[in-house]
């Protein structure tokens, strides 16, 4: 297995420290607003890559992605108001009421599109004695420095600092400047405790006075906690490798002298029809109408289904086309159990052998899921052959779900697979169930027709008659 | 509106602290296991009481209840193993792990329920920093004292120990005794800081070492922070009186010299078929097992009906009862809509002006629940008369309609109000498809029963069809 390093810039043989285990950390969700796009093309990522450690690898994976719930500033900057204390403001609210809602919709989200839970999802609040304790040793070995207040990592300190975004001092230094009202020594250097600001709600006493943690030291803290001082895999997205993640470097170097990753992996950015979604570019989509619109399987598939380290692009067309080709492997098993004949077919068997072949490559391949997905696709085309002639029996059938079986342990929008459910996508039933209804109503049989629409609405669905004679549907 | 007071053991009436605003706190869920039914219970409980505050007295509630995620020994003993740390070593988890995972069953099993969530659910975890500093002032103040890493409150120096049980010192001291191993000085005194245990997972650094918080400080430092030093209402089940709850009121006075609550309201306890239930009497039903059997909105409004601080009964034959209740009121509604007439109905009016009336004064008196359920079973047995002969009009449709929707702000079991829904309660669902389906397969009309049983699969429910004929279901 082959993983794409950004500390290294190379693909390499991954190696975990401990034999059959692979401790992982990703970076979670700030969660002062609801979740985003972004953060379900991430976490969809390193779901697949976590799920493929396990099922195909046979690895014990420990999966921990915490919650940022303190710390993290507007703009992601070193300096001004946090996030949740701002957005708590704007809403009238007690910080914890907006911590508490986003919490909630940040598992609704994440759990429509099938993303497993972490092992454990640690909040920042939940870990502000350590934080403390780790900004005093900062402090006692000499990397960091305390004033008004404020303590600062003193990144001329920090030996390899810029080793993995490249942004080095003598770079970064090159167009630096000091704000007027920064108090710091250096421009680089960032914030590891910060002075409560006047009115805030979230603070604790510290040796510093009332304060609360960078945003930086925050995951330095809980990955070295529940991961150790080294562990394997530091997730998140492509955005936050420089500072965030360059900070953790110097954290961890400044607190033990140790590297604390050995693979650094970043997912690629998100675009929606080849722009960067923002609020104020007016093409932002809230997961929540993403998954009425596409539905949420096939959000999982057309992202699963994009290479977690490249950019992907969200376009009509392309989830559509995405959508196909899982119609396509759908219709595949409909047929197959179907047609089924009385002998094994050696041809299709080989078929499936390459398949399982050709897959693993891919995977193992940096996680290579388009190409795995396209020799999905080829089994299609040549299964649809043998299985349009009836020429195989019932063990051919059983080897064919059993294996895609296994790949749905990774990917999770084989729903079709369940004999017990026709389709799950709920969206595919209120299309069929709109269907129809629109035939009883051409054959003015309203009574059946009232009969289908009390189904759709049990499905949770809303539906609208238009004037042109078409019905609109909204997914609640 | 009168509550009944724990404290001074009477019915009082409400006066909050603050106009137009009810401060609320509700011990909340050890999340070492899964929920239980006397979880459902007094959260249920405490949801009527929350949204009738706001929906017919027209309060801001704020209301808070904790997550104890550390602190609770087993037995709820003041010596001993966290349940927490005990339940992850049996599971071979990290303790946030199991944490975690009863986390999500607790909303799951809530939010099934329909509580609304509290304002905010602050983790014991999140407040570490300020609990050690509520230690410390306890010590500082001379009403507690450091031995080997534990520390503990000393309750010979508070003044009203057992204000709120009963259990004054005289009355403890005789029966108490200290074990060989105790290192108390008196019997009843607590810990509000305990020495790590080896092997433990839970614990921080603090002044007397690794430890970890009392259960009984937890409460009062969340409490506190959110509420204030005194606030309104404070809520619980009955068991933890004593000692959880007259040890909030011993280190509020200690902290501070306050009474920390003006009204002390407790649930009543929970049995199954008059036995207590417990794991080892093998009457032990879990929450999603009774949600399964009975469905969600009928045990809501069974145990919506039964008094809060009474004890309550779980029986099938009384939850059977309380559920044909509720199917009356529907059945009302479903014939109000169907026989309406063109003259508006004085006395109709008149009896739904008595309704209001009449459950207002049974919520005000201490939210007598069951005697205001029993005025709206009178009211349809009156209107159900004036319904039959179809004089009235569509105003008296709509009052009556908007009456119930008040109504089920704080109950939340009358889906039917709802026009969208035909019936909300997915078993009911179930049950219906399952006779039509039966019809259909009488008929040897396979294909359409089949159909209907791709119907009962999508709502998540599987059936089996027994050798005599019948079909059993279950929900997922």
């Amino acid at each position: 297995m082959k993983l794409y390093n950004t500390l290294t810039r190379q693909k390499e043989e991954f190696k975990p420290i401990n034999k059959d285990r692979v401790n992982m950390y990703v970076c979670g969700v700030t969660v002062y607003a609801p979740l985003h796009m972004g953060h379900i093309r991430t976490y969809i990522a390193y779901d697949v890559m976590a799920e493929y450690f396990k099922n195909f690898l046979n690895y014990n994976v420990f999966y921990v992605r915490n919650i940022t719930d303190v710390g993290s500033v507007v703009g992601d900057a070193d300096q001004g108001e946090d996030k949740i204390e701002l957005k708590a403001k704007e809403e009238r609210l007690h910080p914890l009421e907006l911590v508490d809602r986003n919490i909630k919709g940040m598992w609704e989200g994440l759990d429509a599109v099938r993303c497993a839970r972490p092992n454990i999802s640690p909040r920042a609040t939940m870990h502000i004695v350590e934080i403390i304790e780790a900004v005093q040793k900062m402090i006692d070995r000499g990397f960091a420095y305390e004033i008004d207040g404020d303590v600062y990592c003193d990144v001329s300190k920090i030996k390899n600092y810029g080793i993995l975004s490249g942004n080095t001092l003598d770079k970064l230094e090159a167009g630096a400047r000091l704000d007027i009202d920064d108090k710091k020594h250096n421009p680089n250097d960032f914030a590891v405790w910060k002075k409560a600001r006047s009115g805030s709600v979230l603070k604790w006493n510290s040796p510093w006075g009332l304060g609360y943690p960078g945003w930086h030291i925050e995951c330095t803290v809980m990955s070295t906690k529940y991961l150790g001082q080294t562990f394997d895999i530091h997730g998140g997205g492509r955005e936050l490798a420089f500072p965030h993640h360059e900070n953790e470097i110097a954290q961890s170097y400044a607190l033990n002298g140790t590297q604390p990753v050995n693979y650094w992996a970043h997912t690629g950015m998100l675009t929606i029809n080849g722009v960067k979604m923002s609020k104020s570019l007016g093409n932002y989509i809230t997961v929540e109408d993403a998954i009425n619109k596409w539905g949420a399987v096939n959000l999982r598939w057309f992202l699963a289904g994009s290479k977690y380290n490249s950019p992907v692009n969200i376009a009509d067309e392309s989830i559509e086309a995405s959508n196909a080709g899982l119609g396509r492997i759908e219709n595949m098993f409909f047929n197959l159990k179907k047609n089924v004949g009385n002998v094994y077919n050696e041809e299709l068997s080989q078929y499936l052998d390459d398949l399982a072949a050709n897959f693993k490559n891919e995977m193992d391949d940096d996680l290579n899921t388009p190409n795995a997905i396209a020799a999905i696709y080829d089994f299609v085309k040549q299964a649809n052959i043998i299985i349009a002639s009836g020429n195989y029996n019932k063990q051919n059938v059983e080897e064919i779900i059993g294996y895609f079986k296994l790949v749905d342990k990774v990917f999770k929008c084989f729903d079709f697979l369940n004999d017990n459910v026709k389709t799950n996508n709920k969206e595919e039933q209120v299309k069929q169930l709109i269907e129809k209804r629109n035939e009883f109503r051409k054959n003015k049989d309203y009574k059946s027709a009232d009969e289908i629409k009390q189904q759709i609405l049990a499905l949770g669905a809303e539906i609208f008659d238009n004037k042109d004679g078409t019905t609109s549907y909204k997914l609640k």
